[in-house]
C-alpha cells in the first residue's frame, strides 16, 4: 500500500471514489488475459480526463511509483500485470467518441472506448474501421493501440497501426504530448504516432486517439475450404497471393482445432480434415465474385476435399464463428490455455505448422494451431494445467523452440499480441543486441525513471538462444 | 579536409577511387535540391556494401566526424547539405534489386536504386509499388525512405512509410541493425522500421530495405475539372471524400500555376480558371467508371466550368503532365524557386489556399499553389531571386506566416518533404517542447555523439511563434 500522503494526493485528483486499494480491487487488477501471471498492485486509479492523468503522473513521477495503464486487460502477453507493484490506471471512464469528422473521414476517441462499440457506431454512419481483434467485444481502443492489435481483416486492411493518425498522450513527467492530427501526411520530425502504437504502455499513457476511417466494402463473400493434406492448404495460401488476390480474410485451423471447435459450436465440420481455410473477399460485387471463383479454382487445384460457400449473411456468420470461437473452444478443453503468436513470411506457413507439430510431439504436449494464414501469423495454442508443473515446463520448452523456429524461418516472436512479460526474454532473438540497446534508449527518452509499465518488453536477462537441429 | 591518417583509413575501406576530396567533388556535394543552401563537406565517400558502411561508421565515430548519407539529393528541405562539414556518403553504388519474392509479394533492394527504375521493374513483373514522388526519375529509394516521400498516388495508396516493412541499417557506432522482415505483422518491440522511415538520415544509414508490393489496379481513368471559383474546387475535394470515394489521385493547381504550366507545356489550358483539379481513379473497370461518373456529377454540382475526361492513355498522360510539370514550369519563371509543403486536414484546403494568397499579397511576393488536395498537402511555391535580399526576406516572412496558418488550421509544417534545415526552426510549432525533447532523446539513443546528419531537424533555436491576426 502506498504512503498515506501519496494516497491522499491521488484521491485529491480523482476524488475519493476513484482511487481504490481495498483487497478486492487489488486482486482484480493483479492479472490480465494471460494465464499464470499475477502480482498485486498498490492501488487502482480511474481518471476521467487528460488533466487528471497528467496530475496523477506528476505525483507518481515525483515519488517514482510505477504506473500501469490498462483497458480491459484482454492482452495475452502479460502486458498489464503490475509485476513491480505501483498503481494500475484503468481507462474505462475515458470512453467517449469525441468526434466523427465526416469531411476528413476521421474519428477522435478516448482510450477506454470498447472496440466493438466503436466499430458498430462507425458502421452505423456508413463508414468502416477495419481492425477487428478477436477480443473486440471487450477490448478497448487504447489497449488495441498499446498492443497494435490485428485481427481477421489484417491481411487486406492492415492493423491498428495503419489507422492511428494522431495521438494525445501523457508522458511519465505529466507533460501532455500531441502527435499527428487529422492529417493524411505529416513528416514533421520522427513519427511518434507510429512509435507509440505497439509501445505497450511503456512510453506514455494514451489519452486520446484520432483514427482514420475508410469507405466500407459494398459486398462480401465467405467460404470454407477443407483439406486432407496440410500442405495443400498452405500452398493454397501462397497461390492466392501469388495470383495477385489479396483476400479480406484468409484464416487457418488445423485438425485438433477443427475437432475442438466443432465440439464447442456444433457446426458439423468434417473431423477428419488436416486443415480448414476460412476465406473472405469484400469489395465491389463483380470483382468479389471473380476473386472467389478464382480462389475456389486454386483450392481445387490444391486438392481441397470440400468447398463450402456461404449463400447468405447468416451462413457466412456461421463459418466465421467457427474461426472466431477457436480460442474459446480450446479454453474449455483443460484448465490452462496458452495462446501464442509466432509469425512467419506467409510462404512459410506449412513449414511452420509442421515445425509446431514436431515440437509438440517431441515435448509431449497438446498444441492446436489456428491463425491468420494470409499474414503468416499463427496462434499455436497449448492446452495444459497450471498445477502440473512438469507439463507446464514442457509447454514452455516447446514454445521456446517454436519461437526459435519462427525466427529461423525469417519470422518474429509476435505478430499482434506484443512482447509484455511473456516474450521479453526472447525479444533479443528478433531484434539483436543493437536493437535492444536502441529500444532501451527510446524508453529512457520518454520515461527516464522507468516508471511506465516497468518489467515489460525488456527482460533482466535475455534467453540464451539454442539453435536446435531439425528432426 | 580530414587528417591524412583518417583519409587513409577511409580509402583503406572503399579503395582509392571511392573517397574523394578534390574541389569538384566537394562543391558538387555541397548542396542539394533546396535553393540558397550550401556548405562544403570534407570528403565524399562511395561505399559498395553494408560491411563498408559499417567500417566507415566505425572510423567516423571514433573521430567524431559528421556523416551525411544521401542518394540523389533531390530533397527540398536542405536535408543533405553538409552544414557542419564531414563526409558525404553517396549510396549510388549500392543500387541493386536484391530480390523480388513473388510468393510473399516483397522486394528487397539497396538504397541507391532509382525509384522510377524500381517501379518500372516491378510493373514489368505485373506488380505495383505505389509511392511516386515527383522526383522519382532521379530520386533513390533510400532518399524516399529518409524523407518518407509521398506522391500523386498517396491519397489512396499511402506514402513510402506504408510500404517499408523491413530495414537493414548501420548505426553511428558501425553496428548493423535489422528491423522487421518479409512480415505483414511484427510487434516485437518498438516499431523501429516506421521510426527510421522519415528520420532524414539522422538516426542511421539505411543499407537495405524490404518493400511491400501489391497487385496493380486493372483500370484507370483520368479527368480535369476546371473552376472559376476556388471554393468550388475545394468543396469538390471534400464532397468526393464525403461521398465515400477515395480517388487514386486528387490534385490541385491554382490560377498562377495553371498559367505557368500552360506557358511551359502548351497544353491549351484555360487561363482564366481559378483552379483545376486533376482526378484519377483506378481499380476494377466497372467501379472506376461509376466513381468517375459520380465525381463528374459532384464537379458539376460545384459549378465546374469545364470537365475534360481522357479518352485514352495518351490523353491521360497529357493531363497528368500538366500537374507533374508544375515545379519545372515554375522554376523557369525566375532564378530561385522555393517550393513549400504546408499540409492541412483536407476539409481546410480552401481556407489554406486563401490564406496563402492573402499572405503573398501582404508581403508582395509571388506564390503559386498546387499540390495533393486529397491529402490536404499543398505546395505553395515562391518564385524569387536569391540575389534580391529584400525580396527573399519577404518570401521567408511569408512562408513563416504560411506555416503558422497551417498549424492554426490543424495542419503541419511538412507533409512529405521533411524538416531538414529549412523547417527545423518551426518543428516546435507542430510538436511542442515535449515533442522536441522526446525526439532529441530518440536521436541520442541512436547517435550519442550526434555525428549523423548533424544540424538537421533540430534547430539551435526554435523560431518564436507569432500568432498573426487574420485580415
Amino acid at each position: 500500500m502506498l504512503d498515506q500522503h501519496i494516497r491522499e494526493e491521488l484521491r485529491g485528483v480523482v476524488g475519493e471514489a476513484y482511487y481504490k486499494d481495498d483487497p478486492e480491487s487489488l486482486v482484480t487488477h493483479s492479472y490480465d488475459g494471460t494465464p499464470m501471471l499475477q502480482h498485486l498492485p498498490d492501488g487502482v486509479i480511474y481518471p476521467a480526463s487528460t488533466a487528471e492523468v497528467s496530475a496523477i503522473m506528476q505525483i507518481l513521477s515525483k515519488h517514482r511509483i510505477p504506473l500501469i495503464s490498462r483497458g480491459s486487460g484482454s492482452n495475452l502477453c502479460g502486458g498489464t500485470v503490475p509485476v513491480q507493484g505501483g498503481v494500475v490506471m484503468v481507462m474505462h471512464r475515458m470512453n467517449a467518441i469525441l468526434e466523427v469528422d465526416m469531411q476528413n473521414l476521421t474519428a477522435t476517441v478516448q482510450p477506454g472506448l470498447i472496440t466493438k462499440q466503436f466499430i458498430e457506431h462507425i458502421e452505423g454512419l456508413g463508414l468502416f474501421y477495419p481492425p477487428d481483434p478477436s477480443s473486440m467485444a471487450i477490448s478497448t481502443i487504447g489497449g488495441n493501440i498499446a498492443e497494435c492489435s490485428g485481427g481477421l481483416r489484417g491481411l487486406k486492411y492492415g492493423t491498428t497501426k495503419d489507422y492511428v493518425i494522431g495521438l494525445e498522450c501523457v508522458l511519465a513527467s505529466g507533460e501532455v504530448l500531441r502527435t499527428g492530427g487529422k492529417l493524411m501526411k505529416d513528416v514533421a520530425g520522427y513519427d511518434l504516432t507510429k512509435l507509440l502504437v505497439g509501445s505497450e504502455g511503456t512510453l506514455a499513457v494514451i489519452t486520446e486517439a484520432t483514427l482514420k476511417l475508410i469507405p466500407p466494402p459494398k459486398h462480401k463473400k465467405t467460404m470454407l475450404a477443407m483439406y486432407k493434406d496440410l500442405y495443400g492448404a498452405a500452398r493454397t495460401v501462397s497461390k492466392i497471393i501469388e495470383s495477385r488476390i489479396i483476400p479480406a480474410t484468409l484464416e487457418f485451423m488445423d485438425n485438433p482445432t477443427i475437432r475442438v471447435v466443432d465440439d464447442f459450436a456444433k457446426l458439423g465440420l468434417p473431423r477428419d480434415m488436416a486443415a480448414i481455410l476460412l476465406i473472405e473477399q469484400d469489395g465491389e460485387p463483380e470483382p468479389v465474385e471473380r476473386d472467389m471463383a478464382r480462389i475456389a479454382d486454386i483450392c481445387r487445384e490444391e486438392q481441397a476435399d470440400q468447398i463450402q460457400v456461404a449463400c447468405n449473411q447468416e451462413e457466412a456468420l456461421k463459418l466465421l464463428t467457427a474461426r472466431r470461437s477457436a480460442f474459446t473452444a480450446l479454453a474449455r478443453l483443460r484448465p490452462t490455455t496458452i495462446l501464442e503468436d509466432a509469425t512467419v513470411p506467409r510462404s512459410k506457413i506449412a513449414d511452420m505448422v509442421l515445425e509446431i507439430n514436431r515440437i509438440a510431439e517431441k515435448h509431449n504436449v497438446q498444441i492446436c494451431t489456428f491463425g491468420h494464414a494470409g499474414d503468416g501469423n499463427l496462434h499455436p495454442t497449448a492446452t495444459t494445467d497450471a498445477r502440473d508443473r512438469d507439463e507446464v515446463h514442457r509447454v514452455e520448452e516447446a514454445f521456446e523452440e517454436i519461437f526459435e523456429a519462427a525466427i529461423r524461418l525469417g519470422g518474429t516472436i509476435t505478430g499482434e499480441h506484443g512482447v509484455g512479460l511473456v516474450k521479453a526474454p526472447f525479444l533479443e532473438w528478433k531484434v539483436g543486441k543493437a536493437g535492444i540497446e536502441v529500444m532501451k534508449g527510446i524508453k529512457a527518452a520518454f520515461d527516464p525513471y522507468g516508471i511506465l509499465n516497468p518489467g515489460k518488453m525488456f527482460a533482466k536477462q535475455a534467453r540464451r538462444r539454442v539453435v536446435i537441429g531439425r528432426g
